[in-house]
């Protein structure tokens, strides 16, 4: 897509409206105002800014807009990243349930949230609703490997899981997979504790099962924590309690091997100096592995499109959430998924 | 422990003997008995070594063995790394369980093998047993952290899991952090999605309900996938299949890594001679991540010491090992389990 300033959408696609919440993360609103400006410029959207007006009026002050379409849509509370996923059905007014309403109300065909993953998607359940058909919905995570990504699924919004349910998850994911990554035939697997197919606890055996008859997807039998990466299956489908931990573990480990490296560095001028030769082949197999760089977490099975970006994202953390939110729109993964689901 | 040659005990300690199956891992017996001898020296303890004498034979043959106390068992048969751990029952003379009756016969007080993890814990079950008052053998890995390790267990041994099964490995694994690792009162954390008491999946809500109430041990709360790395826990209790995901993700992300840094540095010169400089530090902060720094798997419940070594091991990874066994048996850790849960 194209990355000039102030061009109109390529002849034949729709205009397509991204709204943003503002307000959520870490880094709110600087990050995100700077972000959705880079977003809507880099992929020729025109974004929805939600939250607070005078806050986002004074960041979008520091930018340059030229030929970058906004609106800024009032909302006048907030929900903090500590507060339980319930305050989404007490603050009515709070940004990301503006932000759900802008896309149940066609304002916009996309969302992108930063802040609460558990408010975020309690929002747009509420607002939106599921995609008919759909049991559950679920977190799609993209995890890097050595070569094209795998995506998660279930990363977290189901704890407890059924055989149905995760089935519904390999046709969302593997829907998304051959839609927007462009993967011909996505090789699915199962999430699990050995390649065997009589590996596993209850709940994968079972799944196992109803997995290796459904015609929908091609399945490639189970899967270890270690395939993720690998770069040997596509989609990789969970239970969001076992995925939220694979999740998590692998952010855990890198990060203090990013810490543990640091302070090894700071040891000796010798490796201070290597460091300074290194840092751009370092930078390069860090980005790489690095959660930001691929936009954040998908809901899938929503009734609209929904981007859910870390709560620790800077700007081209959001700038990347709006390229997944503009390219799962543009696949139309939502009919996609209907279609597969009726 | 003395890391010199031909020394006796230490006054008052009483002999040590580790069974070490020389047969089995991707490098035995080369590695193995490699490993041995440097484990034998090092922590000043006698190695029966297992398996085809003549093989093992020719192995010594390539250290000076001055100091070292060994003895050969012979064993007729060997397991294979691709054998599924049925095969203990049917190979009888398979040198991991000749091993295993050296332990269940009195010759040796704990065991080292580092073949496949099932055939080891199969084999360990079947002629060792359990610990009195255990309901389930399970496996404890120390994970790298930012500072001390903690211990993960379930780490893969049991896939289905109760609440009660739970609560043994948090003593189990509590013991073992007490004693071996000197930690005065181990944090026992329960590995789940969320720390706020009511997250989780049904088992780990009812885990929780009955941890938390223990006295045995002092209980934390949740801890997430990230928290292993931390050092802000130092027992996470977890079913095996979860544990085992934790595991393999945290392995799979950093092995990637890995090999996405030698790519990066393949690229260019200036990478090249960046890491000749930051080599060190980039090797201490690998080594402070790699699992066989810290010796393997440790099978708790059984009620023999058991040391799992990666199949990949090499003798760096057997001497760890024999490291690890050789400090259960001093702390006397099943002395202490079968004392918890009388």
């Amino acid at each position: 897509m194209s990355q000039q300033p102030g061009q109109v959408a390529p002849a034949g696609r729709k205009p397509i409206n991204i709204a943003v919440d503002a307000m959520g993360g870490d880094y709110a609103p600087r990050e995100i105002v700077k972000g959705a400006v880079l977003g809507a410029r880099a992929y020729n959207v025109s974004i929805l800014l939600v939250g607070n007006p005078e806050q986002i009026q004074a960041e979008l002050g520091k930018h340059d807009l030229t030929g970058v379409q906004y609106e800024i849509i009032p909302a006048a509370d907030v929900i903090e990243m500590d507060e339980a996923a319930t305050a989404v059905r007490k603050k009515k007014e709070a940004s990301i349930n503006v932000t759900s309403r802008c896309v149940r109300d066609g304002l916009a065909q996309g969302m992108v949230a930063a802040g609460s993953t558990g408010a975020a998607m309690a929002s747009a359940s509420l607002y939106i609703g599921r995609i008919e058909g759909v049991t559950r919905v679920a977190i799609g995570v993209l995890m890097p490997s050595i070569s094209k990504p795998c995506l998660l699924i279930d990363a977290g919004a189901n704890a407890d899981c059924t055989p149905e349910m995760m089935t519904q998850f390999a046709v969302m994911g593997n829907v998304y997979m051959h839609n927007v990554h462009q993967v011909a035939s996505p090789r699915v697997g199962l999430l699990n504790i050995g390649e065997e197919e009589h590996k596993g606890n209850t709940l994968a055996k079972s799944t196992f099962e109803v997995l290796k008859t459904d015609s929908r997807f091609r399945f490639i039998g189970n899967v270890e924590g270690r395939d993720l990466f690998k770069g040997s299956v596509d989609v990789a489908v969970s239970d969001g309690f076992s995925g939220n931990i694979a999740l998590k573990s692998a952010e855990g480990i890198m990060r203090m091997f990013k810490t543990l490296l640091e302070v090894e560095i700071r040891k000796s001028v010798k490796a201070k100096l290597g460091y300074l030769l290194m840092k751009d082949a370092l930078q390069g197999a860090g980005r790489h592995a690095d959660p930001e760089e691929r936009g954040g977490a998908l809901l899938l099975g929503v009734n609209g499109v929904c981007v859910i970006s870390h709560g620790g994202s800077r700007a081209r953390g959001i700038m990347n959430a709006i390229r997944v939110a503009v390219e799962s729109v543009e696949a139309d993964v939502l009919g996609k998924i209907t279609h597969q689901l009726q």
